[in-house]
Protein backbone atom coordinates (compact mmCIF):
# COMPACT_ATOMS: atom_id res chain seq x y z
CA UNK A 1 0.00 0.00 0.00
CA UNK A 2 1.27 3.20 -0.87
CA UNK A 3 0.30 6.28 1.11
CA UNK A 4 0.43 10.03 0.92
CA UNK A 5 0.69 11.83 3.80
CA UNK A 6 -0.45 15.62 3.66
CA UNK A 7 0.68 18.12 6.39
CA UNK A 8 -1.71 20.98 4.63
CA UNK A 9 -0.45 24.69 4.89
CA UNK A 10 -0.45 28.14 2.16
CA UNK A 11 3.01 28.82 2.93
CA UNK A 12 4.47 25.68 3.62
CA UNK A 13 2.33 22.23 2.71
CA UNK A 14 4.53 18.87 3.50
CA UNK A 15 4.28 16.01 1.07
CA UNK A 16 5.24 12.73 1.76
CA UNK A 17 5.11 9.41 -0.14
CA UNK A 18 5.74 6.10 1.67
CA UNK A 19 5.11 2.39 0.61
CA UNK A 20 4.30 -0.51 3.19
CA UNK A 21 6.55 -3.38 3.66
CA UNK A 22 5.90 -6.42 5.38
CA UNK A 23 6.01 -6.63 9.09
CA UNK A 24 4.97 -3.10 9.95
CA UNK A 25 8.36 -1.33 7.71
CA UNK A 26 7.82 1.16 5.30
CA UNK A 27 10.07 2.83 2.73
CA UNK A 28 9.91 6.64 1.44
CA UNK A 29 8.96 7.21 -2.01
CA UNK A 30 8.91 10.60 -2.17
CA UNK A 31 9.31 13.66 0.21
CA UNK A 32 8.92 17.22 -0.44
CA UNK A 33 7.28 20.81 0.35
CA UNK A 34 5.13 23.05 -1.89
CA UNK A 35 5.87 26.47 -0.95
CA UNK A 36 3.26 29.88 -1.74
CA UNK A 37 4.06 33.13 -2.09
CA UNK A 38 3.10 34.52 1.41
CA UNK A 39 2.93 38.37 -0.82
CA UNK A 40 0.46 36.42 -2.69
CA UNK A 41 -3.17 37.01 -2.36
CA UNK A 42 -5.26 33.63 -1.48
CA UNK A 43 -6.47 32.91 -4.05
CA UNK A 44 -3.46 32.88 -6.40
CA UNK A 45 -1.76 31.23 -3.34
CA UNK A 46 -4.81 28.09 -3.69
CA UNK A 47 -4.48 28.13 -6.98
CA UNK A 48 -0.64 27.35 -7.13
CA UNK A 49 -1.12 24.60 -4.24
CA UNK A 50 -4.25 22.98 -6.59
CA UNK A 51 -1.39 22.19 -9.53
CA UNK A 52 0.93 21.24 -7.50
CA UNK A 53 -1.42 19.03 -5.15
CA UNK A 54 -2.26 17.61 -8.57
CA UNK A 55 1.24 16.37 -9.45
CA UNK A 56 1.76 15.07 -6.50
CA UNK A 57 -0.93 13.06 -6.81
CA UNK A 58 -0.33 11.70 -10.33
CA UNK A 59 3.16 11.58 -10.10
CA UNK A 60 2.72 9.03 -6.89
CA UNK A 61 -0.62 7.42 -7.15
CA UNK A 62 -1.15 6.47 -3.92
CA UNK A 63 -3.75 4.25 -2.60
CA UNK A 64 -4.83 6.56 0.44
CA UNK A 65 -4.26 9.83 1.37
CA UNK A 66 -3.60 10.96 5.45
CA UNK A 67 -4.33 14.22 6.03
CA UNK A 68 -3.52 16.08 9.21
CA UNK A 69 -6.64 16.78 11.00
CA UNK A 70 -7.34 20.64 11.84
CA UNK A 71 -9.13 21.77 14.42
CA UNK A 72 -11.03 25.21 15.00
CA UNK A 73 -8.99 25.60 18.34
CA UNK A 74 -5.58 26.22 16.49
CA UNK A 75 -4.91 29.90 16.09
CA UNK A 76 -7.56 32.05 14.17
CA UNK A 77 -4.81 33.73 12.32
CA UNK A 78 -3.83 30.89 10.35
CA UNK A 79 -6.42 28.76 11.05
CA UNK A 80 -8.34 30.19 7.55
CA UNK A 81 -5.59 29.10 5.17
CA UNK A 82 -4.81 25.78 7.00
CA UNK A 83 -8.43 24.49 6.35
CA UNK A 84 -8.80 25.89 2.84
CA UNK A 85 -5.61 24.02 2.14
CA UNK A 86 -6.83 20.96 3.48
CA UNK A 87 -10.19 21.48 1.90
CA UNK A 88 -8.16 21.57 -1.41
CA UNK A 89 -6.37 18.64 -1.09
CA UNK A 90 -9.51 16.47 0.31
CA UNK A 91 -11.26 17.27 -2.30
CA UNK A 92 -8.61 17.10 -5.07
CA UNK A 93 -7.68 13.27 -3.98
CA UNK A 94 -10.99 12.30 -3.21
CA UNK A 95 -12.20 13.18 -6.61
CA UNK A 96 -10.15 10.43 -7.76
CA UNK A 97 -11.67 7.57 -5.68
CA UNK A 98 -9.10 8.16 -3.71
CA UNK A 99 -9.64 7.41 0.43
CA UNK A 100 -8.74 9.78 2.77
CA UNK A 101 -8.12 9.77 5.99
CA UNK A 102 -7.58 12.27 8.80
CA UNK A 103 -5.73 11.96 11.89
CA UNK A 104 -4.81 14.64 14.82
CA UNK A 105 -1.46 15.97 15.79
CA UNK A 106 -1.81 14.04 18.97
CA UNK A 107 -2.16 10.79 17.19
CA UNK A 108 0.63 11.03 14.75
CA UNK A 109 2.91 11.93 17.65
CA UNK A 110 1.53 8.84 19.74
CA UNK A 111 1.82 6.29 17.21
CA UNK A 112 5.81 7.32 15.74
CA UNK A 113 7.04 8.08 19.26
CA UNK A 114 4.76 6.72 21.84
CA UNK A 115 4.08 9.90 23.17
CA UNK A 116 1.27 12.07 22.39
CA UNK A 117 2.79 15.29 23.55
CA UNK A 118 5.96 14.50 21.25
CA UNK A 119 8.08 18.02 19.76
CA UNK A 120 8.97 18.15 16.15
CA UNK A 121 12.63 16.92 17.11
CA UNK A 122 11.63 13.65 18.58
CA UNK A 123 9.01 13.16 15.53
CA UNK A 124 11.84 13.62 12.77
CA UNK A 125 13.98 11.92 14.37
CA UNK A 126 11.99 8.78 15.26
CA UNK A 127 10.44 9.55 11.23
CA UNK A 128 14.36 8.79 10.18
CA UNK A 129 14.74 6.05 12.11
CA UNK A 130 11.59 3.85 10.93
CA UNK A 131 12.28 4.96 7.49
CA UNK A 132 15.70 4.03 7.63
CA UNK A 133 16.99 8.06 6.06
CA UNK A 134 20.70 8.76 6.12
CA UNK A 135 19.40 12.56 6.92
CA UNK A 136 16.52 13.87 8.72
CA UNK A 137 13.80 15.18 6.20
CA UNK A 138 14.03 18.74 6.31
CA UNK A 139 12.14 20.86 7.44
CA UNK A 140 9.78 20.20 9.84
CA UNK A 141 6.65 19.92 7.59
CA UNK A 142 8.16 17.69 5.26
CA UNK A 143 9.10 15.20 8.56
CA UNK A 144 5.53 15.91 9.68
CA UNK A 145 4.40 14.62 6.37
CA UNK A 146 5.88 11.73 6.51
CA UNK A 147 4.80 11.29 9.80
CA UNK A 148 1.19 11.61 8.75
CA UNK A 149 1.79 8.93 6.14
CA UNK A 150 3.51 6.90 9.18
CA UNK A 151 0.41 6.77 11.27
CA UNK A 152 -2.05 6.29 9.09
CA UNK A 153 0.05 2.53 7.91
CA UNK A 154 0.21 1.88 11.93
CA UNK A 155 -3.04 2.95 12.88
CA UNK A 156 -4.88 2.43 9.86
CA UNK A 157 -8.63 1.74 9.59
CA UNK A 158 -9.31 3.19 13.07
CA UNK A 159 -9.17 6.55 12.17
CA UNK A 160 -10.69 7.30 8.66
CA UNK A 161 -13.16 9.89 7.89
CA UNK A 162 -15.49 7.41 6.54
CA UNK A 163 -19.06 7.58 8.28
CA UNK A 164 -19.28 4.41 8.03
CA UNK A 165 -16.82 2.50 10.27
CA UNK A 166 -13.45 1.51 10.70
CA UNK A 167 -14.26 -2.13 9.25
CA UNK A 168 -15.55 -0.08 6.15
CA UNK A 169 -12.56 2.21 5.75
CA UNK A 170 -10.05 -0.60 6.25
CA UNK A 171 -11.32 -2.69 4.00
CA UNK A 172 -11.59 0.03 0.90
CA UNK A 173 -8.01 1.10 1.25
CA UNK A 174 -6.98 -2.73 1.35
CA UNK A 175 -7.99 -3.67 -1.35
CA UNK A 176 -6.22 -0.72 -3.43
CA UNK A 177 -6.35 0.57 -6.55
CA UNK A 178 -5.06 -2.23 -8.03
CA UNK A 179 -7.63 -4.51 -7.34
CA UNK A 180 -10.10 -5.62 -10.34
CA UNK A 181 -14.01 -3.90 -10.45
CA UNK A 182 -14.71 -0.88 -7.92
CA UNK A 183 -12.92 -0.38 -4.75
CA UNK A 184 -15.34 0.38 -1.58
CA UNK A 185 -14.03 3.90 -1.54
CA UNK A 186 -15.50 4.32 -5.50
CA UNK A 187 -18.47 2.41 -4.94
CA UNK A 188 -19.06 5.05 -1.97
CA UNK A 189 -18.20 7.54 -4.59
CA UNK A 190 -20.36 6.27 -7.80
CA UNK A 191 -23.13 5.53 -4.63
CA UNK A 192 -22.65 9.39 -4.15
CA UNK A 193 -22.83 10.34 -7.70
CA UNK A 194 -25.60 9.00 -8.40
CA UNK A 195 -27.22 9.84 -5.12
CA UNK A 196 -26.77 13.68 -6.76
CA UNK A 197 -27.94 13.35 -10.13
CA UNK A 198 -30.33 10.61 -9.83
CA UNK B 1 -18.23 41.03 -17.44
CA UNK B 2 -19.82 37.83 -15.69
CA UNK B 3 -19.48 37.08 -11.87
CA UNK B 4 -19.77 33.39 -10.18
CA UNK B 5 -20.92 33.98 -6.57
CA UNK B 6 -20.31 31.03 -4.15
CA UNK B 7 -22.06 30.72 -1.12
CA UNK B 8 -19.54 27.26 0.10
CA UNK B 9 -20.89 24.87 2.02
CA UNK B 10 -20.78 21.57 2.05
CA UNK B 11 -24.11 20.70 2.96
CA UNK B 12 -25.13 23.05 0.37
CA UNK B 13 -22.99 25.61 -1.84
CA UNK B 14 -24.95 28.11 -3.22
CA UNK B 15 -23.86 29.39 -6.76
CA UNK B 16 -25.30 32.24 -8.88
CA UNK B 17 -23.89 33.92 -12.17
CA UNK B 18 -24.99 37.62 -13.45
CA UNK B 19 -23.58 39.44 -16.41
CA UNK B 20 -23.61 43.14 -15.50
CA UNK B 21 -25.23 45.22 -18.27
CA UNK B 22 -25.24 49.51 -18.33
CA UNK B 23 -25.81 51.28 -15.40
CA UNK B 24 -25.40 49.34 -12.71
CA UNK B 25 -27.82 46.97 -14.04
CA UNK B 26 -27.59 42.89 -14.00
CA UNK B 27 -28.99 40.25 -15.02
CA UNK B 28 -29.06 36.35 -13.79
CA UNK B 29 -27.92 33.33 -15.86
CA UNK B 30 -27.79 31.01 -14.09
CA UNK B 31 -28.71 29.97 -10.15
CA UNK B 32 -28.14 26.65 -8.42
CA UNK B 33 -27.05 24.61 -5.27
CA UNK B 34 -24.91 22.00 -5.23
CA UNK B 35 -25.98 19.76 -2.48
CA UNK B 36 -23.73 16.10 -0.84
CA UNK B 37 -24.87 14.13 1.20
CA UNK B 38 -24.36 14.60 4.79
CA UNK B 39 -24.26 10.49 5.70
CA UNK B 40 -21.04 10.51 3.56
CA UNK B 41 -17.61 11.01 4.70
CA UNK B 42 -15.76 14.31 4.23
CA UNK B 43 -13.83 13.57 1.83
CA UNK B 44 -16.57 12.30 -0.58
CA UNK B 45 -18.78 15.27 -0.05
CA UNK B 46 -15.42 17.36 -0.95
CA UNK B 47 -14.55 15.02 -4.12
CA UNK B 48 -18.69 15.63 -5.17
CA UNK B 49 -18.13 19.47 -4.62
CA UNK B 50 -14.88 19.75 -6.46
CA UNK B 51 -16.64 18.25 -9.63
CA UNK B 52 -19.59 20.26 -9.35
CA UNK B 53 -17.65 23.25 -9.03
CA UNK B 54 -15.26 22.77 -12.32
CA UNK B 55 -19.04 21.80 -14.18
CA UNK B 56 -20.21 25.17 -12.80
CA UNK B 57 -16.40 27.44 -14.34
CA UNK B 58 -16.53 24.83 -17.16
CA UNK B 59 -20.01 25.66 -18.29
CA UNK B 60 -20.25 29.82 -16.60
CA UNK B 61 -16.99 30.92 -17.53
CA UNK B 62 -16.89 33.74 -15.55
CA UNK B 63 -14.48 36.68 -15.54
CA UNK B 64 -14.38 36.97 -11.79
CA UNK B 65 -15.39 34.97 -9.20
CA UNK B 66 -17.07 35.99 -5.65
CA UNK B 67 -17.24 34.27 -2.47
CA UNK B 68 -17.96 34.70 0.70
CA UNK B 69 -15.60 35.31 3.38
CA UNK B 70 -15.21 32.89 6.14
CA UNK B 71 -14.43 33.68 9.32
CA UNK B 72 -13.01 31.94 11.93
CA UNK B 73 -15.58 33.23 14.79
CA UNK B 74 -18.38 31.61 12.76
CA UNK B 75 -19.96 28.22 14.81
CA UNK B 76 -17.39 26.11 15.18
CA UNK B 77 -19.43 23.02 14.34
CA UNK B 78 -19.71 24.04 10.71
CA UNK B 79 -16.59 26.22 10.53
CA UNK B 80 -14.83 23.79 8.81
CA UNK B 81 -16.55 22.58 6.42
CA UNK B 82 -17.26 26.05 5.04
CA UNK B 83 -13.78 26.54 5.22
CA UNK B 84 -12.86 23.98 3.77
CA UNK B 85 -15.34 24.01 0.48
CA UNK B 86 -14.17 28.02 -0.03
CA UNK B 87 -10.55 26.49 -0.04
CA UNK B 88 -11.50 24.49 -2.69
CA UNK B 89 -13.82 26.33 -4.44
CA UNK B 90 -11.06 29.27 -4.57
CA UNK B 91 -8.49 26.77 -5.40
CA UNK B 92 -10.36 25.65 -8.62
CA UNK B 93 -11.32 29.25 -9.97
CA UNK B 94 -7.81 30.56 -9.41
CA UNK B 95 -5.97 27.64 -11.57
CA UNK B 96 -7.41 28.92 -14.47
CA UNK B 97 -6.51 32.15 -14.05
CA UNK B 98 -9.93 33.99 -12.86
CA UNK B 99 -9.33 36.39 -10.40
CA UNK B 100 -10.98 36.20 -6.72
CA UNK B 101 -12.70 37.89 -4.41
CA UNK B 102 -13.97 37.55 -0.78
CA UNK B 103 -16.68 39.71 0.68
CA UNK B 104 -17.81 39.22 3.99
CA UNK B 105 -21.88 38.88 4.66
CA UNK B 106 -22.24 42.44 6.43
CA UNK B 107 -20.60 43.89 3.45
CA UNK B 108 -23.33 41.63 0.85
CA UNK B 109 -25.93 42.93 3.38
CA UNK B 110 -25.37 46.60 3.13
CA UNK B 111 -24.47 46.62 -0.61
CA UNK B 112 -27.40 45.34 -1.51
CA UNK B 113 -30.02 46.13 1.13
CA UNK B 114 -28.34 49.49 2.46
CA UNK B 115 -28.02 47.50 6.03
CA UNK B 116 -25.52 45.43 6.55
CA UNK B 117 -27.19 43.44 9.41
CA UNK B 118 -30.30 42.78 6.97
CA UNK B 119 -31.99 39.71 7.14
CA UNK B 120 -31.92 37.09 4.71
CA UNK B 121 -35.81 37.67 3.60
CA UNK B 122 -34.52 41.31 2.75
CA UNK B 123 -31.32 39.92 0.69
CA UNK B 124 -34.08 37.56 -1.26
CA UNK B 125 -36.42 40.29 -1.68
CA UNK B 126 -33.86 42.72 -3.17
CA UNK B 127 -32.03 40.27 -5.18
CA UNK B 128 -35.45 39.28 -7.05
CA UNK B 129 -36.36 43.18 -7.55
CA UNK B 130 -32.32 43.77 -8.69
CA UNK B 131 -32.29 41.43 -11.22
CA UNK B 132 -35.86 41.58 -12.16
CA UNK B 133 -37.06 37.58 -11.67
CA UNK B 134 -40.63 36.51 -11.41
CA UNK B 135 -40.21 34.76 -8.36
CA UNK B 136 -37.63 34.92 -5.33
CA UNK B 137 -34.41 32.20 -6.05
CA UNK B 138 -34.29 29.53 -3.47
CA UNK B 139 -33.09 28.19 -1.28
CA UNK B 140 -31.66 31.02 0.58
CA UNK B 141 -27.88 29.96 -0.40
CA UNK B 142 -28.95 30.38 -4.20
CA UNK B 143 -29.86 34.11 -3.16
CA UNK B 144 -26.95 34.41 -0.90
CA UNK B 145 -25.08 33.38 -4.40
CA UNK B 146 -26.28 35.90 -6.63
CA UNK B 147 -26.19 38.26 -3.87
CA UNK B 148 -22.25 37.78 -3.36
CA UNK B 149 -22.19 38.25 -7.71
CA UNK B 150 -24.42 41.77 -7.31
CA UNK B 151 -21.96 42.91 -4.34
CA UNK B 152 -18.67 42.34 -6.31
CA UNK B 153 -20.75 43.94 -8.98
CA UNK B 154 -21.37 47.15 -7.25
CA UNK B 155 -18.59 47.39 -4.93
CA UNK B 156 -16.06 46.25 -7.28
CA UNK B 157 -12.33 46.64 -6.58
CA UNK B 158 -12.34 47.52 -2.92
CA UNK B 159 -12.33 43.77 -1.59
CA UNK B 160 -10.29 41.74 -3.48
CA UNK B 161 -7.83 39.66 -1.98
CA UNK B 162 -4.86 40.90 -3.98
CA UNK B 163 -2.62 42.02 -1.50
CA UNK B 164 -1.51 44.73 -4.00
CA UNK B 165 -4.46 46.63 -3.47
CA UNK B 166 -7.39 47.73 -4.93
CA UNK B 167 -6.59 49.22 -7.97
CA UNK B 168 -4.68 46.55 -8.64
CA UNK B 169 -7.47 43.99 -8.32
CA UNK B 170 -10.32 46.53 -10.19
CA UNK B 171 -7.50 46.23 -13.23
CA UNK B 172 -7.26 42.83 -13.36
CA UNK B 173 -11.07 42.35 -13.64
CA UNK B 174 -12.00 44.94 -15.92
CA UNK B 175 -9.93 43.90 -18.43
CA UNK B 176 -11.96 40.08 -18.45
CA UNK B 177 -11.08 36.90 -20.29
CA UNK B 178 -11.25 38.46 -23.57
CA UNK B 179 -8.15 40.85 -23.45
CA UNK B 180 -5.28 40.15 -25.62
CA UNK B 181 -2.68 38.97 -24.02
CA UNK B 182 -2.13 38.34 -20.36
CA UNK B 183 -4.54 40.06 -17.95
CA UNK B 184 -2.98 41.06 -14.92
CA UNK B 185 -4.59 38.02 -12.41
CA UNK B 186 -3.15 35.73 -15.46
CA UNK B 187 0.68 37.80 -14.94
CA UNK B 188 0.42 37.37 -11.01
CA UNK B 189 -0.21 33.73 -11.79
CA UNK B 190 2.98 33.33 -14.27
CA UNK B 191 4.73 35.49 -11.82
CA UNK B 192 4.13 32.71 -8.84
CA UNK B 193 4.71 30.08 -10.44
CA UNK B 194 7.90 31.69 -11.70
CA UNK B 195 9.00 32.33 -7.95
CA UNK B 196 7.86 28.68 -7.50
CA UNK B 197 10.01 27.00 -9.72
CA UNK B 198 12.45 28.97 -10.98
Amino acid sequence: MRVLGIDPGLTRCGLGVIDSLRSRRAEMVAVGVERTDSAASVDVRLGVLADALDAWLDECRPDVVSVERVFARHDVSTIMGTAQASGLAIGLAARRGIPVAMHTPSEVKASITGNGRADKKQVTAMVTRILHLDTPPKPADAADALALAICHLWRGAGTGTSTTGPADFSDRTARGRQGSGLTAAQQTWADALKGKHG
